[in-house]
């Protein structure tokens, strides 16, 4: 058994565009630094879409400017289109992110055109990457469930992830954006995708909406799934459920992986200061059970 | 493989008793109607202890004595000693709990004896039961963990729970007290249970301080258990970490057990509601994460 789990680190990102409340550039920075501080080998430190659409990402430059990169970590930007996948790469962007949906309604309702169509739109990026040799990750959401149309079959998911990985992503993030799945449903994914993708190369992106996450993550370890993303604090609630959960928090994700003896690099304490300290900023408590109670321990 | 799982819901009684705040009696009356209105089979109402140590479970005889009484759901509560077993007989409780500490520190600061002084002094209790054919359900505490002792040893665990198997318990449930489980010790810990007392009568009682409850959960089903104890909303916290969490959350137990196609009998609608209608009474919210998703999406 493999026992090295990656950790994707998307607070900075993910966490932070889904938060009610935008923050400036020092503090992503500070976040960044202390997640890299912390252990972190990859942190998706901001996203290259219109400002006009997400403004709690306005900034991204600044905040690829400003940290202090540290050596073997790989810091991802999320890529709308060329133009954003550009910017990127002028701030000097480890590697980028693009996304498609595994529900036709979901893609209609979030970006105005067809699964098929979002695939093919990200073909000038796949190319400019390929040259500059820029590592390219897929996401794909709604893996197990939608919104608009609620339940998603699992060989679709296994479709798109199929189509980004011909395309040329790396790795494959399997997102269950609004946190519905549980162990089988989650297995059924892992297992379609896992017949049309190495499954080395597949991601769990788990969300807690449901309170589901790590017990997702642990029938996913048990899988073979190795790649995990997950949010410091669980930083990002869930768009389509004002007040609910949204990403599992990396500190909850580390201590079960402490506890199955895996190894992941990430200092547990520094982990949990990085999300005391973004809390502090946003003036909300952590969202991760570890962390409150490592700090209740404390009093 | 045997589909149906059994819930115990201990909210009125293990919850109530860990939150700050006492109720009266028709409150927590309203809430174990609640609970068996919606499908729980056995719901632990009271503690019979001295009101002087536990205040929040002053008045179980009036609670007992309040309910109404649904065919088929046990109502359970907790015994001490004699004098406590004598007066939840007294009110009618279907089936009394008593309690072990898998760890000596643990046991001699909570009830200054040791382990096995502690199972010597239930005898009158099993005597009793026994005479008058009333189920003994035996809890062992600190399996995963002690705030005292730090890690405990699986082969403790299984001792205590075959003294108290062996003393008549007809089911003991393993608690893991401080939440500090992971699915590996968990196993673990089941592991070594289920070589001595049948698995069929051991259960898992899960706290989710550091979030891990569903994860071992999730895999103590693997490995054979089908009873499990969890508290409506997630009632009561760690008395060991001010401000962190307890009981994992039944409403979550519950999606998962849906989720995985397991028997339980229980409505999640009427479970819920039963969930906000005692987080409003107590003026706090609701540590069940399904809960909170259900009641964000009606906005």
């Amino acid at each position: 058994m493999n026992n090295t789990v990656k950790i994707v680190e998307v607070g900075p990102r993910d966490g932070l565009q889904n938060e009610a409340q935008p923050i400036d550039s020092a503090h992503k920075i500070a976040l960044v630094n202390a997640l890299s501080d912390a252990g972190l080998q990859v942190v998706e430190a901001g996203s290259f879409v219109n400002p006009k659409w997400v403004p709690q990402m306005a900034g991204s430059e600044a905040v690829f400017e400003g940290i202090a990169r540290k050596a073997g970590v790989s810091y991802a930007a999320l890529t709308p289109n060329l133009k954003g996948y550009e910017r990127a790469i002028a701030v000097g962007a480890s590697e980028v992110a693009i996304f498609a949906a595994a529900s036709e309604a979901f893609s209609q309702k979030n970006i105005n055109c067809s699964i098929s169509e979002s695939i093919e739109r990200f073909a000038p990026i796949m190319d400019a990457a390929r040259a500059a040799e820029i590592p390219v990750r897929g996401y794909v959401s709604c893996i197990a469930g939608c919104p608009y149309e609620g339940d998603i079959q699992p060989a679709k998911v296994a479709e798109v992830a199929k189509q980004l990985y011909d395309a040329g992503c790396y790795e494959i993030s399997l997102g269950d954006t609004i946190g519905t799945g549980t162990p089988a449903s989650i297995e059924a994914v892992i297992t379609a995708c896992a017949a049309v993708v190495p499954i080395e190369k597949l991601a769990l992106h788990a969300h807690d909406t449901y309170g589901q996450a790590l017990a997702n993550i642990y029938r996913a370890i048990q899988l073979g799934v190795r790649v995990f993303d997950s949010s410091v604090a669980g930083l990002g609630g869930c768009p389509y459920a004002k007040g609910a959960s949204g990403n599992v928090a990396t500190e909850d994700l580390v201590y079960m992986l402490n506890g199955l003896g895996l190894d992941h690099g990430v200092d547990l304490h520094k982990l949990a200061q990085a999300g005391r300290d973004i809390c502090a900023v946003l003036g909300r408590d952590s969202q991760s059970k570890v962390a409150r109670a490592l700090a209740a321990k404390c009093q």
